[in-house]
């Protein structure tokens, strides 16, 4: 029993209105695996870096039950660079440089003990690469899990339909459903979307919550108001490694499960916004995560 | 006891994605008295229109239990006219045509019976003219809700703060609390509009809900995601007078059930937003609200 994990692990320098870091550490399948981490110790990462990846940041992830032999370590090549800044209004952000290096000609090597995991979470990646994922899976998984962005939607439209064909749950923001599905109303936009082959949507709007369409039912989860917003960079990611390691952590994928999922991965992207690049998410008290979902529940409980 | 609102009652020529209307029915204070009549059946408007209003919408009104004794019909002068389009997003809209007509000298006067409510809501008008309302109260009433925009923050930012230190309630959208605070998170937000005078905040998000604040506490109402959403023209009055009507209704003024009243305030726009003007909202049946309130409360129901 594990989570499968494949996405970026990067080197990102951002700049917010709340401040600026340079080169610091990120990469989707980074957060992805850590918000995971809190829930379920048998995480399994698929990605590649070069040889100035720090060796630390690798035993970190050991330490958390984050199985790095899917881990590919290119010598005399650099990792993958991001550099990216945010608007005022921290929803919006300008990409500054994109350095591919590594992740030119990345060629996902699933190790054998990967190919039976039950779960699998594909991170934001071309959907060739996610494909070629699935693909090495020796056993279906019960659960699989996509990210995607509206990029792929422009560039790549047709391998795209294939993988999302492929899969269970798609998570894509509010912008990209409705790029996806040319609907606008989000319930018309699933029920399209659940035509190309997902049963489960995620639609992620950032500081406006989360909602998880299935079926006819709908779901909804709340964006915490914070006092401190410092940088919503791999916030997306943070929460489908909560959602998916909730998932594997519990077995169970009904409805009113993914529910309490969907929660906590937004409790855990609640913390990843509070500070830059890993710095809160390598540091989560179990009590803290404990305390932020009872502001959860009181922040949309009612009695009718 | 009764609840007294003060708005504009106007003609509307609206165009959406969805469609196209010429001269329908509209204005603040029509939303805002229309939602509320379906908690209370003691509403007291406060407006002004020219002899072009139809009559047969003054008798619907006062057939609901609205006391249009406070509505000035001017003799040979044309209502408030208000023409716009929405964006591919709904989100936002350019102005096409404002027409001031009767509202451009409006003073309001108040009915003697209209002067001891203890329910007020004042729709987004001039700020001397939500002042004007308040001085003509005989006694202080229960509470005051105001809602406002940017507009008044651009252009009468001195008469805007003297109003709103006199009110209990602030509704304004999430745009508009930061300009008002100078503050990025709604949390800080929050905390310096409390220092301004009102105790209570409502951040209106349109198709991402709605916050509500006071002292420490924060209680989210979600937007229900919809299969039609035609026209959003009157969303937030509506919103508005369901959460006032319902106050009144229950005379309780206590954050528990404010909670509760913000909740019938989002069904209430929810159904506002699925046709043109007010084509919905006079004609919801009391099982469709029930059934409404049923599917936001399981579309964020959780057990932890």
């Amino acid at each position: 029993m594990s989570l499968l994990t494949v996405g970026t692990v990067a080197f990102d320098s951002i700049e917010t209105p709340f401040g600026k870091v340079d080169k610091v550490i990120g990469g989707a399948a980074t957060y992805i695996s850590w918000a995971a981490s809190y829930f379920y110790p048998d995480i399994q990462l698929v990605s590649v870096v070069g040889d100035d990846w720090p060796s630390d940041e690798i035993e970190a992830m050991n330490s958390r039950g984050i199985d790095t032999s899917g881990l590919q370590i290119r010598n005399g090549e650099k990792s993958f660079f991001w550099a990216g800044k945010y608007h005022e209004d921290m929803n919006t952000r300008d990409t500054l440089a994109t350095e591919l290096n590594v992740l030119d000609d990345f060629d996902p090597v699933l190790p054998e003990n990967y190919q039976d995991s039950p779960y699998v979470m594909l991170g934001n990646l071309t959907p060739e690469i996610q494909m070629s994922v699935i693909r090495q899976m020796e056993t279906r998984p019960k659960l699989i899990a996509m990210d995607t962005m509206n990029f792929w939607m422009d560039v790549a439209w047709d391998s795209l339909l294939k993988t999302i064909a492929e899969v269970d749950v798609l998570t894509i923001n509010d912008e990209e459903a409705r790029q996806l599905s040319g609907e606008f109303s989000l319930m018309k936009a699933a029920r399209k979307i659940f035509e190309l082959g997902p049963k489960y949507l995620v639609i992620k709007k950032g500081e406006h919550g989360a909602l998880l369409f299935h079926k006819d039912e709908v779901f909804f989860a709340p964006a915490l108001p914070l006092l401190e917003v410092q940088d919503p960079t791999g916030a997306g990611d943070t929460f489908a490694g909560g959602f998916m390691g909730y998932i594997a952590k519990t077995d169970d994928i009904s409805f009113e499960n993914m529910k309490k999922a969907l929660i906590y991965g937004s409790a855990m992207a609640s913390f990843c916004v509070e500070a830059f690049s890993l710095d809160k998410l390598q540091n989560i008290k179990a009590q803290e995560l404990v305390d932020r979902m009872i502001q959860f529940k009181k922040l949309v409980h009612f009695e009718i």
